[in-house]
């Protein structure tokens, strides 16, 4: 069993844990477990490595438009070199500090590979679903598109301060506070566009119109060769953490004004289908090592 | 650097993660990865392995004195066997019931080693530390020591089903609860009497002297060879999650009262060093790998 169908059926098991984060008595918990060999490209800093797994997991719940309240990691390692755990320390703690929330400790795990868990709490009175989508609505993403397919490209160049740049991303929890009041539906792009657009369409059982342009990073100009591979590290690769919302098209303007984040109409609400400038659009993405 | 060296280094860094949880704002969260070659000998199943893992996390709450609200976990695993997680699911949802508590969900990962991350957050208004016991208080225990020692004996003498028995233990949320009332000082003996003992007489800048006999579960006595063996497991292997209090002996038959577990008295809070029956008690258990 692969790990989304396996993931179908936890989801099935457990239904307060289908959504980006579990719900409960007005706070949500999530976790998630990076490793070294499908998450951690060769050159990745111990200070991005923290950022970006406190940071991947503080997006979840950006992405239930929560404030976040606090995080913790746990960091397993074949050996313990303080300089490199003081580092990851101040990763996590940057990226929290950057969202407001607090990064209040974990524990460390002697590991064959290098492997971090990370949990955000978060809180909320209305979070926001994957469920909650009707056809008529405008379908949004937040910042740009493919930061994490560039990163990719320059680890494997060897330009590992870009990569580590490019891998140190803002986890939206101010703008997913700022959908919450307006938003339908939304997640986090950490699967691809292309895959969260299906998975909001399976949760909400309604379908989507999507139009080009997408709003792509400039760093994937600099690194793809073309158009095709514009739209693959744009549009499925994922693990970029941006927030893919809908919302009613009378909300798009009174929204934007309060966002310190660019928000792009990318298209509509329809009833059945994920379509991209009208072809099917395949649902593919990044799998989670 | 070792575990335990880098840990006191994290606790130097991040002040609200030394004690056995992490507090903030009325809550309490606690992270920890245990993985195969270390905490998971052959035979143990995976229903045994998510209540394991999920009740090491429930321990931390309870050692706090708090209520166990919502568990999540994350399931590492080189492949997604569906019956597995299934009964690593169902594991660790009925350890959170008999606590009271929730199995909310999780996240899956692909990885080399079966591998688990979990999270408790728990909710109290007033978290007991580690670092309130003065002298002339009394020193307690929960339950039974040496359980886990024991059931590492019979994993290894291919007895699983006896083992994983053994290491299916109780948390002790609800007592953990009823001793806050009275608690100066609190942990549990994930790490062994010993060690735990010690950290206890670090953070409270104090010492004990515990005398014997100590409440050694009877499965000890069925592995152990002599008392030397019997002492080891009892005392300094650990992995038990019992807690370890100090309070107010005119405390002691009050809680007693309200306990639906054992709580036996092994000794007084000095103002320095640790001792059993008047000798030095080492500072050594079971190092988390």
């Amino acid at each position: 069993m692969d790990e989304r169908a396996a993931l179908g059926r936890l989801d099935e098991t457990l239904p307060a844990a289908g959504d980006d984060a579990a719900v409960v008595d007005g706070l949500v918990l999530t976790t998630d477990m990076l490793h070294e060999s499908t998450d951690f490209p060769d050159g990745t800093t111990r200070y991005t490595a923290g950022w970006r797994a406190v940071g991947a997991s503080l997006s979840d719940v950006a992405a239930m438009g929560a404030e976040a309240v606090a995080a913790v990691a746990v960091y397993g390692a074949p050996e313990f070199d303080w300089d490199e755990i003081a580092a990851f320390v101040d990763g996590a703690a940057d990226v929290c500090e950057l969202v407001d929330g607090a990064y209040v400790g974990g524990d460390l795990d002697g590991h064959g590979e290098f492997t971090v868990a990370t949990t955000v709490l978060g809180r909320t009175d209305a979070p926001v679903l994957r469920s909650g989508a009707s056809p008529g609505e405008a379908v949004c993403v937040t910042g740009a598109l493919g930061r994490t397919g560039a990163a990719l490209r320059h680890f494997q160049t060897g330009d590992t301060e870009r990569g580590n740049d490019l891998f140190r991303f803002e986890p939206r929890v101010a703008a997913g506070q700022v959908l919450a009041d307006h938003a339908t539906a939304m997640m986090d792009s950490s699967d691809g566009l292309a895959r969260s657009l299906h998975q909001l369409a399976d949760a909400s059982d309604c379908g989507f119109a999507v139009e080009t342009p997408l709003p792509i990073d400039d760093a994937v100009d600099a690194v793809a060769a073309d158009e095709a591979e514009q739209r693959e590290l744009g549009v499925f690769l994922g693990e970029d953490f941006e927030l893919v919302c809908t919302l009613p098209e009378t909300a798009l303007e009174p929204v934007r004004e309060r966002l310190d984040v660019p928000l792009t109409h990318i298209g509509t609400v329809t009833e059945s289908g994920v379509t991209l400038d009208g072809d099917a659009l395949p649902d593919r993405g990044y799998t989670h090592g």
